[in-house]
């Protein structure tokens, strides 16, 4: 219990909180007290309450552990909506290589990167998982932000934004990790290997050699589109899951992204290495890559969080869309109503997503010891009335839009549905400057605009 | 041209006007001139501007018809979230048939109604077609509301609410259409039948009867499930579509709803009579129905226009949601990228819906002679930053909650995100009274709450 003497940083109090803890613990109304950025206490709201420096009463709202998006591209806001509807091959080989290779620079990662922190935080995500190049960029987007953030930096054997010598790929994402690391703060370093095939054997085989080094994670796109399986079993006789365990690559440290293609002994294996799945749902979708085997993932064992992927492939990045999206799309794809229900998503989306980007121990939860990673939604509108059951209409019904209040590590970044921590305007201002030139450029092929 | 002295009643002016007329008409900055309830100036933002009685300056917004809503049960908003993830026949014999039987009653249908007006007016519908019992209360809730609305009165060969006697339930229709369509106003008359399971062939060949005498439309529920197409083969030896064509029931104001499970033969037919169909996927995703073939239907030549069904298989009554779903879903179930590209869907949504629901002369684009049926949505923020293409973002990026304005037949019926037409908090406790009674209910079988 917590010592009446000891004022709290924060308190959140008069709310219901669902913990989402292994008792699936609701409080209603129930309190939560932050001190040094961590959680302190979780208790029903009876009695006096103890001393706080700050009070966001939350009567009539409803309190969870901030929203984990386990994938996406946040530079790539810039590219939102640029094409649409194309071919897969179409979409990659001439509207968005071409922009990346044209557009990604630092200044834009910079700014761009904020302007999906902020998108981010006010849906209501708490951390996220970012993949891409020039990442040094986006980490001090990041730290200004106030988001917790695994930052993955991209290698490809090809030339890339700030890596224009492949060879070098993973010199430099051993220096953005060591650098990274040293900053210490919300972000945590790590390293995003394209594809199977974007990147060599030899490339995948140095970059497991670097991340067990210094103890980072990776990140891959695995077994997105069924094309790459067959690529695979062409080049090397065997699936991709199977032939990234050859090259000792899968550990528990890495992350699966996407898993669409992947059958039972694929999912066995990632789950004997430990893996976790980073599941992309409305990415997979809108780009005809399938609706992915999530329930047998599950089922085999494996943790799967959600992920947005990048905004030029969703378009945005909402996790509170995801979450419905994967909770419809389950059922529709089993054609069985009972197909994760609305517990297990909303457990997807929050606990089983830190457990993947391996920060089971800090976020996750509404749990005494834990990171406060808080939102607070209002649940007074129209379309949430009436609620007979919170988790459902926080999978069924809620928006974005309901998310009222964001803190990070015991810090309020967004605040009665405003940014505190950066001006978004400004950042806003700075993306449509890039995307004027952009729209503009006369090689440009987007036919969209 | 307007002749400069007829002053209008409302202009809207200075946003990006999406008229989605034939040719694609965009006009950036455009302006919309209204009177009578009539849209009467559809032109480019330049030059002097004409006077009007009311001004919305709608600079950095998008104009755009309102959304059209092809079928829904509003007053289940009641049963919003009361029963999720269960199997189909559990959730509709073990939770929905029995909460209907016990509190649907007028006072239920006024409240619950104008919930689902206010629901679906703030998230930028401006027309609904709603199939339930008890229709006259919800005649009264949505004239209150100011929503145009199809408002069709159930018939089952059970006892329903206000209807003990199924044998009267033709009788009770002809009233109720014969007295709605005596009051006038923006309230269509129409018979919704609730499916082939429910409805003899002699009440379906009545129900027909009926429509050709008083000249309304026709709903039914067709398709929805595979179990219902198994069982008619094997009572009537065809399909679904097939046996309601036999009984004379298939024509031009026919609303097939749902049409998941139709092969290419029924899809030929239903196009040679005419009918719409109004495609619900949220739905048919929850329930675990099907994807449904729409890429096939359309086609075949058939108008598909979209509808959310009701809240408590949904949970919500969002068309912004239900079109990213249905442009999400459609290149999902086809593995296609290109499969309905957003344009398609807006109009989908749109001018397609209002050509199902019969009332594609009056409403469904912005051209002089329509009704001024508009919404206006604020561009500026950062989950639609930067904008090449404002119909990818309506599709793909925008919600609910990007909705500012809302005006049907002319009068602004929403403003700055607020009903103006009744009071919705009223509305709201009115609701959450109705509520308790049903969550505190002794021999409610509702694991929820």
């Amino acid at each position: 219990m917590l010592d009446q003497d000891d004022r709290l940083d924060l308190m959140l109090a008069g709310g219901r909180v669902l913990t989402l803890d292994r008792e699936g613990t609701d409080l209603d109304p129930g309190r939560v007290g932050v001190r040094g950025g961590g959680i302190v206490l979780v208790e029903p709201d009876e009695g006096p309450r103890p001393k706080a420096d700050r009070l966001i009463e939350a009567k009539g709202q409803i309190i969870l552990p901030g929203l984990v998006n386990c994938h996406l591209h946040a530079p790539m806001t810039l590219f939102r909506g640029l094409a649409d509807d194309l071919p897969l091959d179409d979409w990659l080989s001439e509207h968005i290589f071409p922009a990346e290779a044209k557009w990604v620079d630092p200044d834009m990662v910079y700014w761009c990167t904020l302007l999906a922190a902020a998108e981010g935080l006010l849906s209501g995500t708490t951390c996220m998982a970012d993949s891409y190049f020039e990442e040094r960029a986006a980490v001090r987007a990041f730290q200004e932000s106030g988001l917790r953030v695994v930052c993955a930096q991209g290698v490809i054997d090809f030339p890339a934004p700030g890596v224009p010598d492949p060879a070098r790929n993973i010199e430099v994402a051993e220096r953005f990790c060591r650098e990274t690391a040293d900053r210490g703060g919300l972000i945590t370093p790590a390293i995003f290997c394209h594809s199977i095939d974007t990147c060599s054997a030899e490339t995948l085989r140095k970059a497991r050699g670097l991340a067990d080094r210094l103890g980072v994670g990776l990140m891959i796109h695995l077994a997105e589109t069924k094309g790459e399986v067959e690529r695979c079993r062409r080049e090397h006789g065997r699936s991709p899951v199977a032939y990234l365990d050859g090259l000792g690559f899968l550990q528990k440290n890495v992350v699966a992204v996407h898993a669409v293609w992947v059958d039972e002994d694929d999912a066995a294996l990632l789950a004997r290495r430990g893996v976790g799945v980073a599941h992309c749902l409305e990415s997979n979708l809108k780009l005809g890559s399938g609706l992915g085997p999530m329930t047998m993932l599950r089922a085999a064992g494996l943790t799967v969080g959600l992920g947005t992927d990048g905004p030029a492939s969703n378009n945005d990045l909402d996790m509170f869309g995801e979450m419905r999206s994967v909770a419809l799309g389950a059922k529709g794809a089993a054609r069985d109503p009972t197909a994760l229900p609305a517990g297990e998503v909303l457990r997807m989306a929050t606990r089983d997503g830190a457990r993947v980007l391996g920060l089971a121990d800090w976020i996750g939860t509404i749990e005494i010891g834990r990171q406060a990673d808080l939102i607070v939604l209002d649940a007074d509108a129209a379309h949430l009335t009436p609620m007979y059951d919170p988790v459902s209409h926080l999978v069924y019904a809620a928006d974005r839009s309901d998310v009222r209040h964001v803190i990070v590590d015991g810090r309020v970044v967004v605040e009665d549905r405003a940014i505190k921590t950066f001006d978004l305007a400004r950042v806003m201002a700075e993306v449509r400057r890039l995307a004027a030139r952009v729209k503009t450029a006369p090689d440009d092929h987007a036919a969209s605009g």
